[in-house]
């Protein structure tokens, strides 16, 4: 199963006055993490939009288990991996991790879609291509990512 | 049960490049349709931080479901309520409305937190004084709140 | 000149670990006060998009000074007008008052825009026309504005 | 002069529904570089905090003009530097590349805060300590930055 590991620093501007990240800012963070994994899976946003003629993958239910916060400063690291398909839909999960630890559990299920015919503002689920599942059941890629946030050269 | 009821005018900045709202928003909304709930118990929340010695009500677990979209300039009215208390933590309910439909049911679990005394990273729950639960309990205040969205008077 | 006033509660969302709101915040609240007084001058920018093919009015240059903080649970309230128009472009002001005092002052240089015919990747500015300027030359209603944040009665 | 090089993914949500950055996004990614330049430079934020007891180095004027658009999966680069120095004060650059070429300038004062001794709702300019000037004056260090949004192993 294709998983998506990404670095993220916590900003200064993520945090709320208690110091801790203001929690939807994870939700930012987690649907950066799920376009990445597309990204990882050969389907950069854009293309695929333009490729599918869908106008998306909207959340249809989203969860999150908070277990640690973070603070500005802290680098933590998002493990994101699709563990299941529907027809139209599909359950992306995250794993945010603090070095050893999870610090919080996402959850998202997604749909494939589109605008509706009949009413521009609604949306309408359609299949997911087969050819696109199957891109993220190829084995992970051994090769470990850069990470997001550089460890700086000291200024001598 | 105390409920909350806040009009809210979703902004061209709050949505996508699908032209609906972008869904971290909506928990940034509901963050906010919570503190206005403890507010309208008479609870503003810089008093009670300051009152109380916490650090908040930070979320330990949210989840929602996402039934229709929103685009900007729809105008969508959020109720607000905590159907439950346990001795550290509640649970706060969110439905955002548009017109009679439910768009979205969004759930909280936030607890009573200070900083953990052993170790200012960490968190640590603590008792919800009694009288805090009480203040939710009361009759709903019959006074229709004011739209936060007004009707503009087109200038003549 | 047609002016613009909204009252903005401030959240704990827009706050950052200083305990002040993180200033980021405040060009989207005055992006939705642009938007507003555009509705204001009968122009909802939805329509106001899809009746002259515009994809809307964005900015080429933005300033701010700052003079005072402000935190959360603050009411402010903010004026916007536009003192002057060009052939494609016009300026707004910002005027973010906290009860008596300017605490921010702030600048947008907008356009009147559409994708470049030739690169849709770029923008092309467009002359503004007439009708929507002379919107704005009107005398500003005598209505008082609804407050945006209501003072919550108190629960009996 | 130190200048801090910072890569960032354009993400979906950081645009808005023309399909481009909704400009507030680039204040936030311009305090993050900000804070960057500063860790470069052996103060990272948190330390800097507690060291010098200041609250952060709050904007008192931002100014940025915009040149060329950009949208999801795009990657510009930010070139951020201090020309300039003042007792209590400095002046932030940003430069926004867009692969040649200048796609925004940004520019902020920011001064070295604590909170007023009489005034807890103020905040209070303080001279900048000797020290930290001197650590932005050093050469640049000739070490590339690792990018911040890596390229991706494809997947076989």
């Amino acid at each position: 199963m294709l998983t998506n590991r990404r670095m993220v620093r916590i900003e200064w501007g993520d945090c709320d006055p208690a110091g801790i990240v203001y929690f939807p800012r994870y939700f930012e963070i987690f649907d950066a993490c799920t376009a990445e994994l597309f990204e990882l899976a050969g389907l950069p946003k854009a293309e695929m939009i333009q490729k599918y003629k869908i106008i998306g993958t909207p959340v249809v239910e989203v969860q999150a288990d908070f277990s640690m916060p973070s603070t500005y400063g802290d680098n933590v690291m998002i493990e994101t991996s699709i563990p299941s398909w529907k027809i139209s839909s599909f359950r992306v999960e995250h794993r945010l991790m603090k070095g050893p630890m999870l610090a919080i559990a996402g959850f998202e299920t997604r749909v494939w879609a589109t605008r509706h015919p009949d009413d521009p503002d609604r949306l309408k689920a359609r299949p997911i291509p087969r050819e696109v599942m199957e891109r993220f059941k190829k084995a992970p890629t051994p090769v470990p990512p850069s990470p997001r946030t550089p460890v700086f050269p000291k200024p001598r």
